[in-house]
């Protein structure tokens, strides 16, 4: 008999904990999920609570958590603005303590540690599109700060516990991801045209609609963490030599080209396919034939970025990576949960 | 009798703080200074030992600390990037919990609370003088990032401890200051210089010694901080509502223009005469006619920032303040009190 790997899943009953679990499970993982159930429910997670292989954990990554993993993946922490601007200084509180201790335990039980970043550390970003290199224009006093600083900080104690500490710890900065198992009151754009769209509400465009987003579907996403989590911290060490590499691995990148990393272990994940929230709320539509919904149009709220688009060459050289879900059929999927959802809600 | 204010300084026992606490009991303050003596030295508040109105604490800013203070004076944190970077996590805990802790004690207590900011948080700007509404342009994952991302999370939690909880937080980023009780091991120019000149080792300029600083001079900043407490929260609340300011107060700047502030309390604390690195070791050895050294060049440091220099708009017509100090004079001062250091020093 082999041992299972265990894992342990920071915000394991969120919307991307919930898929984590399910596909670190799938490839035979011990797996405890932690959650203070803030943004997550256990109904992301029912399906996996016969798993005598699966854990759940109610916690808060605020407080030290010890136990023996193989792999942590650190997830917690509420990601949409109207979340998490409820309470902002517990989510710079999430952000930074929870980073400290979950790099605390793999130092001390020499985990591997994926960290998720966000894209919005490159703020209302001056570079398009972003690069890992890309330092980012936020504001340090603003509504939307405490998300922002505190996963910037969270980056920044990654990168100390692995220069310092020697910890093997890796980074991915996540971009707009969407999908099944998402807050229906999440607030952001995806899940809002959906939810307005199936109540034939109207659907609300902030600004001209004209700004862009990228759209990454939940599968790709976990994707990308399996396969960082598996490279060796050799050829992670290889790769992030903060200098130019002239010849990358399973390369969709031409050899020719010469990529510039950082020294520190962080890749951007995300859909490039850029589409306007114009383009999105009238995609939603046509896939919801039934609706009555019209497109109505509002003011932009604060601080809100223009537009935002990964620059994927580093994941794509280092991992072999690239979305391969369209946003037609990655939409199609989301709007069967929420569906389904609502169906039950409006059954209870 | 009158009952004294009572004010606490943490960093006490450093350049600065030692300089704060001398002023306050100058006032009329009772006054506790916090320390956990890292870079702070007991040396620098001998002669405040005896004030019976002074109490020296040895505590690390990490960890919560309680008491009765009307106000709070928050300046632990090491200052320069040898110190800095010597335990980068520490840093960054000291400016984050640190943080927290103070933040938590002016909640509970009521009391009216000053935050050193720094220009750092500008990291290598774009936008040049740096004025309180530039967001800044700051690596997450570098070698100095533990200071500058810690700051700027610092600011992010005072702005949110204003806004949620209605903490009276005012702050101040400071720019470059120099002065007597400096650390002679510090490392940065004013420091180096005085002392490669006075031992006449020969006077290094990191790249062509053509980037400028400005060169504020520590009681300056001071008057500074003592005028900022004194302004009435009503003030604070008008000067600082985020809108152009038609008409502003004490006034060396003509009450046509327009100012912008931002809506929450920072303001620019520095000097705004700018010098070449190069110009200011000239001046140290015209200071030190003894001295035998000789200027010598050496490569850039990483995330060195070219250049920076404060606007201080804000400052001029909230406190009517401007530096009054030339570079001249404070460096006589600073090379007096080394000189006397070095003496001693050798004399043991």
């Amino acid at each position: 008999m082999t041992l299972s790997k265990k894992a342990l899943v920071t915000g394991g009953a969120g919307f991307l904990g919930s898929h984590l679990c399910r596909r670190l499970l799938a490839e035979g993982y011990e797996v405890t999920a932690l959650d203070n159930l803030f943004t997550g429910t256990k109904a992301n997670i029912y399906d996996l609570m016969d798993d005598k292989r699966f854990s759940f954990v109610l916690h808060d990554v605020t407080q030290p958590f010890w136990g023996q993993f193989d792999e942590i993946y650190n997830l917690a922490c509420p990601a949409s603005p109207i979340h998490y601007q409820k309470n902002p200084v517990e989510t710079m509180k999430s952000s930074v303590l929870g980073m400290m201790n979950m790099l605390d335990l793999a130092l001390k039980t020499k985990a591997r540690l994926l960290h998720t970043s966000t894209s919005e550390i490159y703020g209302d970003p001056l570079v398009h599109p972003q690069v890992e290199s890309y330092w980012g224009n936020v504001n340090t006093i603003g509504i939307r700060s405490c998300y922002d600083e505190g996963k910037r900080c969270a980056e920044t104690l990654c990168a100390d516990y692995r220069r310092e500490y020697g910890v093997d710890v890796r980074m991915v900065r996540i971009f707009n991801t969407y999908g099944p198992n998402m807050h229906p009151k999440d607030g952001r754009v995806i899940s809002n045209f959906i939810m307005q769209a199936l109540a034939s509400r109207d659907i609300t465009l902030f600004g001209d609609g004209k700004q862009t987003r990228s759209f990454q579907y939940c599968d790709d996403l976990i994707e990308a963490f399996m396969r960082y989590m598996a490279v060796s911290p050799k050829r992670i060490a290889e790769f992030f030599g903060g200098k130019p590499l002239s010849k990358v691995c399973p390369g969709s990148v031409p050899s020719s080209s010469k990529i510039v990393t950082p020294d520190v272990p962080v890749i951007n994940t995300g859909n490039p396919g850029e589409y306007t929230i114009k383009q999105l709320a009238e995609e939603t539509l046509r896939q919801i034939p039934a609706s009555k919904s019209k497109i109505v149009f509002a003011p932009l709220p604060k601080d809100d970025p223009r537009r935002r688009k990964p620059d994927i060459t580093l994941a794509k050289a280092l991992l072999g990576w690239e979305p391969k879900v369209p946003l037609r059929e990655g939409l199609a999927k989301t709007i069967e949960y929420f569906s389904k959802m609502s169906g039950r809600q409006s059954a209870q």
